[in-house]
């Protein structure tokens, strides 16, 4: 299987520990995007993956291509120019104190694209899986157009072509995204999303109101799945099912939709040192499975074991091995020390 | 509102993570003290903040000013003089072990103040509450007339006198404890204290035994708060109801009781981070929450919450922000992201 | 009590907090290894205690017997010789994600060891009890009959040996095990293990199923015992109960069974800081406390007590003291502040 | 004296050590930019300092606030709004490697500050001396008019302005740079430059070439400062003498040029922690001196000693007391241990 | 230019600063070894550059890869099979005190190499140079074997071969080496080497004795490469000229000896970071130099500019520009500010 | 040779790098003191060593009990009790930049000894070498008498009997330490002192004035020597050559003046990591050679080698071994990788 996916990569700068950024003295330097983070996963998991996006000739950069490259994506297709790599400032929270995360992503050499530069021909040319996400179209006008573009490649060339939502609020509005979106879903097969999203972008909820607080309403998922089905046409519809008890403790768990019939996996309860990335990951686990053939039960069990290991890594990569997911898959989720 | 506190501010040597003393080759270097801590929590909620106390006149010490000073906290009524800022060397436990505070605090230069150096009329000018605790006197005599004078003239000048009672065994016996303290509340308005606290320094507590173990009585709190109240005439008495099941996990609320009455917080399971400073947190939230007459289940609301997030910061200080207690109170401790 | 402890210590290189050893760019280093930390636990507890290995001359070696000897073991029979010190590659796992170890130690200087260099009566001069684990004649074959002739030193001197069985199926294999140990266990008075050790080495278990998933069975185990004692006429074995739920999680008990009766200790529910060297610590534990003449439950529940403290320390030594254990053991595991 | 200085204070991002941006898992998080550097040099002598600029509303900035704040700089006139804060990486070279910055400050908040934002009366009010340096102009031209505004304020008010050149190729070009400066000058007392400075944005320089390599020929840089002197009628010219033998090793002097005489300080071989904001330390140097109405010879050896001791401290700041700049003017220079 | 090089990469744990390994509590995790240090080089100069070797299956082996290959070069051909990556501990020197380099690299995995499983007619497809170091065929028999197999192969494509002698007197004898070394050489067109290595080797040396001690005697170096070439048929020698003042400072030269005619580069002052490797970065700067057909005299000028900066660089790797390169070849070793 | 040393050992907290206290939010932690330098560096050096002093019972003189056992020294001497271990705190400088030590060691533990407690016979017993400076008596009263007892004890039982002057003005006044320094030196046999020490205490300088800044003029060395030796007969003088040409370069060298004759070591440049500590690390030296009955030029280049390798060790112990000091004694000070 060789995928390609298309999106922005930051440098990512996190405060060390769960310190505040008013009290750090030193950031911890790393990278992530969504987009990335999938192609990594798929990397590790033993896929081809490439990675495409524009970003600065400079040294910060260049540290970011060798990191993606030492991982294993190929990083041939990136181009160079522009002004800047987008950046995010990270604190971990804890307990009941959440993490946030500080933008400084505008005017990035993504957003400032030249969709004509990327000859999608050329680098799709043997692939059998296109992803992306909401946040490239929001990104930029020039941006959403590449996206698109490369999601027409690829339905050409006969390629799976798959979106996260990722509905990002402070990038663009309700509307612009539903509009933006809307276009691009004609081209997508599979659709990755939480509710939240759905609602957002394309203003798909379930019906009547949430219940059980504190426990997931399996029904409500089922009926945003079957909607964005319904209006999009998907091959598959796949949604996470976090539970957020606090920073530090989450459930978590998903749902693959397709052919009309609901697959949920199992359930983890994870103690969470990085969950930033824990969506992508899950996206990454599905591609990677799907790619493989597998059926839908077992895909959405390896996505959501692929992700809750992710949970326990620092950073937005998922530095996860295969046999790391499979041992997880086969009921070893007990921590016992590998010697 | 104007807040004025006096007290001991002290280098806190802490070695990182779970380190014990023996292991470690560098200790985290920050600043720390009862009064010093509700400084800074008002000053980052947005009060205006003034710290008192007496420091030397060398690099440690101006350290710690500028902490202070960059935290918004007013620092020119501190007095500059004495041989050496107190030390505490801290180990962060986890689990079943206790985290350790091993103090070098004596001779500290505020032991040796002079309470004539402090204008007191013009250091509260302007000034809407004193806030002390019972660490003060209880450092030496000088420092007991001190915090004794600040609060007589807060007093004649119609501010709010708080105090934290923060009986510490290793400063003073009981006895001496309760006879110095004893004629300080005669100007205390608010009495901010624990169940111990109560008991090791005045003799009240709770008649009959705690029957439940593991689950907090309240009406033995309310007890101790009613009797705290007779004895001494407080128009409020604020206790912190903390459970301890281990090193790592509390379960966190509080009481206030006035007019009669008792108000309990909503109760927090936290994950700890640090929870040295936790009273602190406390105490600072019901001053702010006081200071902006909320009322007193609105009070104690608040106190519980800001003092709940101290629990995920590291260091003394309590460095969060009015819109993040604001959340917590408003239902949001799901820890989700903030972007 | 003076105890001599026989066996490999290594240089331990452990990635940060949780990081995989491909996000490193430092490791930690410290030392660690059955007998030494069995030592290093007795010396802190305040008994005499001797630890005998082969180290080469070079600086990393030199390293280790500073540490050692700073923590108050006597490393005076240390031999110096070979090429290199062990070395084991640590990443600590959280929630479902396993710690891993990586073994480097083939080719160290006790694997060469020369039987006829360590002159045991000498060494054993003095002392009360000679101690090893299944990892020593694992190591190689003149290192198992180094184990072999100090355990017969020892008995003919009238002291007590114990082992911990301790497999490691990286470095024998079962059948081999099985034939040395036999012979070893012939010399020994208190056997420790696991379950699995006593299945792994000797192919002794349990009848019947586990059926309770999820819970101790207890008669599995004082059946396990009761299978060791008459085999090998045991004055004493001893078996952790260790309840793996994650990597961050994790119960903790320990069984003495002695004289025909099984003795349980107290259930601890342990939130892991390191788990790398927890057996090692009940081990110690448990020799101070029989060392110390207590009674086989007073034994069980120091040697659980310690133990369980050592879950909250990083690295392989148990650094923890005395009175902490028999604050434990006295009911405090509150983790409230030690001022 | 109280002084006010307008510009962009920036995020500096430095890898550890030598390191490179590509070797680097974590970056050193500080502040800098001309005019805060020599605010912050100002309060730290002892003269009231206040820094305007502009920042927007989130935690880096926030961090950056506290921290000028807390080495005494008046920031109550910093317009909060817009984007983002400048930021700057930072490689420290060694040897014949030079150390590299890489900007990325484009859209900054202070770029598109409104310039009637800033009522100059208010915030002059009560000070002596106005300083801003050729970047502010260079980054927008409203922040070129907000420069002008504010050296226009202050000569009504009968302040004195100081100017540093302080050409940056990157952000402007010379042509563009002489027709701003050329206005700003007019309000300009003290112009401070280097050689490469008034050529680059005035195209004054010595006549003839540089024969001397490697040794600074005096007579060039007078020549300079006269025709700098005649063609803008300042007060005074200062110029800083830096003599680059390597990354890690330079000389270092400076000249004052005023009432048509030249005045040399003492030259200082200086082994280099981090040259970057050695020319600011030099400003700050010679407002301080000036401001203490110190003689031309007095002021320029005063400048020259401040920021040579600037060398040795990391970060833009110069974290020198006036008692130290103090003991270098008195000749020691030594490096003895203060005991 | 496409080159291969064959050898050893090891683990390089580093003590921090100028710590000794006794004193730290972590070791810096990198990677390198000579052949691999020229590989690197060659790919961040611009040249395709393949990298042969056998690393075991493990973590820290799969995070070497990953740095390689991060850093652009191509790692398809390295064999995975063995026990353990060759490990070195190194301790940075300062002033009279001299770095320490303890090496643990016996039993790695690249000595137990099967020369058969290389297929270097496949491995140096489309390559025009091979690398390899006297440290290769020092591990074993079979490097050996696999060195000589790979330079037999590729002078029988018509490549490039060169190797540097880097006698390592703690892996083989000087009798072993001459007769190996002496095999080898028949396929080595350019041969790398210093005085001592010449000596050492091949006994070759100058007549006479070394008369001015501080300061580098040209003769006596053009007489060894003259001896070399004359004994080997060299196309060209290049020796390295270092000047050891101290381990904080050295001198640093080139010579390279071809067609008969002695080529001597510029020499450097060279404050030192780190010189390990210096030697490595000298062999690529020729490398890359020779294989662009510059010059005898352009190429030791690049090789000694290339191989000076180095010594500013943490690290095995030298993680220099072209660009850096030329600038210090076109005069600026000034350590002026990159803005 | 067994030697015995008697002083207070302290808390050495120093900022990283060349970090001001202010800048930093880490300390690095070690241990240092006069006294105790020269136990550890006899101890490295392969002699017997003991050190004796007052510490308090808790975690932190804990660490520096373990980290002077881990070194060799023989710690069981040592008193328990006391409140406090003294502290220094240090900022290391560079350049023009001298290094700072702020010192916080009143009531320290050592400085409320009761003499009495101290059993000099016992703890002499089979020691031949005393030491102690003038730190010691300095501390307290009863610290002095118990060096003055420690002293008289040593020279009956026919022990070599040393003294560092090592005057601190913080401690006591010139007068005060004429006069207990007066009484002490009727038990010293060897003197160590530099020239500023011996004016200071007793008021011995040469005559004439020092001409020739910049370089040692041995003359005036000599001269103070003489007088010293002349007014206390000692058996031997020696003096440290110190050139403080920066805190970054010295020049160092030592004269050892016995039986008339003054015998001058070779003089090093040092690039200076740590200088603290140097002074005891040539009285180690001078100690060690001596013990070992080298002769006095012998034992002055001892002395100087094996304090100029201090220099290049972080911390106040000198971590050299005997190997690296022969190493450069016999002229190796190249600093060319050991490997």
């Amino acid at each position: 299987m060789k995928a390609v996916t298309f999106g922005e990569v930051m440098l990512r700068l996190a405060s060390p520990g769960h310190l505040r950024l008013s009290q750090t003295s030193v950031l911890e330097m790393t990278f992530g995007g969504g987009e990335a983070n999938v192609a990594v996963s798929l990397a590790l998991l033993g896929d081809e993956a490439a990675f495409v996006t524009r970003l600065p000739k400079n040294d910060v950069a260049e540290a970011c291509v060798q990191r993606l490259r030492g991982l294993g994506v190929d990083t041939r297709s990136i181009l160079r120019g522009g002004e800047r790599i987008g950046i995010y400032f990270l604190e971990s929270g804890a307990s009941q104190r959440a993490s946030t995360v500080t933008y400084d992503r505008a005017h990035s050499a993504i957003s400032g694209i030249s969709p004509a530069d990327l000859k999608w021909e050329t680098i799709l040319q043997g692939a059998d899986w296109f992803h992306f996400t909401g946040i490239t179209p929001a990104l930029s006008d020039p941006a959403a157009q590449a996206a698109l573009e490369g999601a027409r490649a690829a339905k050409k060339l006969g390629m799976t072509v798959s979106c996260d939502l990722n509905f990002r609020k402070k990038l663009w509005s309700r509307e612009k995204a539903g509009q933006v979106m809307g276009v691009l879903m004609e081209h997508v097969d599979i659709c990755i999303a939480n509710e939240e999203d759905a609602e957002m972008v394309f203003g798909i909820k379930a019906s009547g109101t949430e219940v059980t607080s504190g426990k997931i309403d399996h029904g409500r998922y089922v009926e945003v799945a079957t909607k964005l089905t319904e209006r999009f046409k998907f091959k598959g519809v796949a949604i996470t099912l976090r539970e957020s008890f606090s920073a530090s403790h989450n459930g978590w768990s998903g749902l693959y939709f397709t052919g009309g019939k609901a697959h949920f996996s199992r359930r983890y309860d994870v103690q969470i040192v990085d969950r930033v990335g824990g969506g992508d990951s899950f996206a990454a686990g599905l591609i990677y499975a799907l790619g493989k053939k597998k059926g839908p039960q077992e895909a959405i069990e390896f996505a959501a074991a692929a992700s809750c290991l992710k949970h326990s890594i620092s950073g937005d990569f998922n530095l996860i091995k295969l046999s790391e997911v499979e041992g997880l898959l086969g009921g070893d989720g007990s921590g016992r020390v590998q010697r």
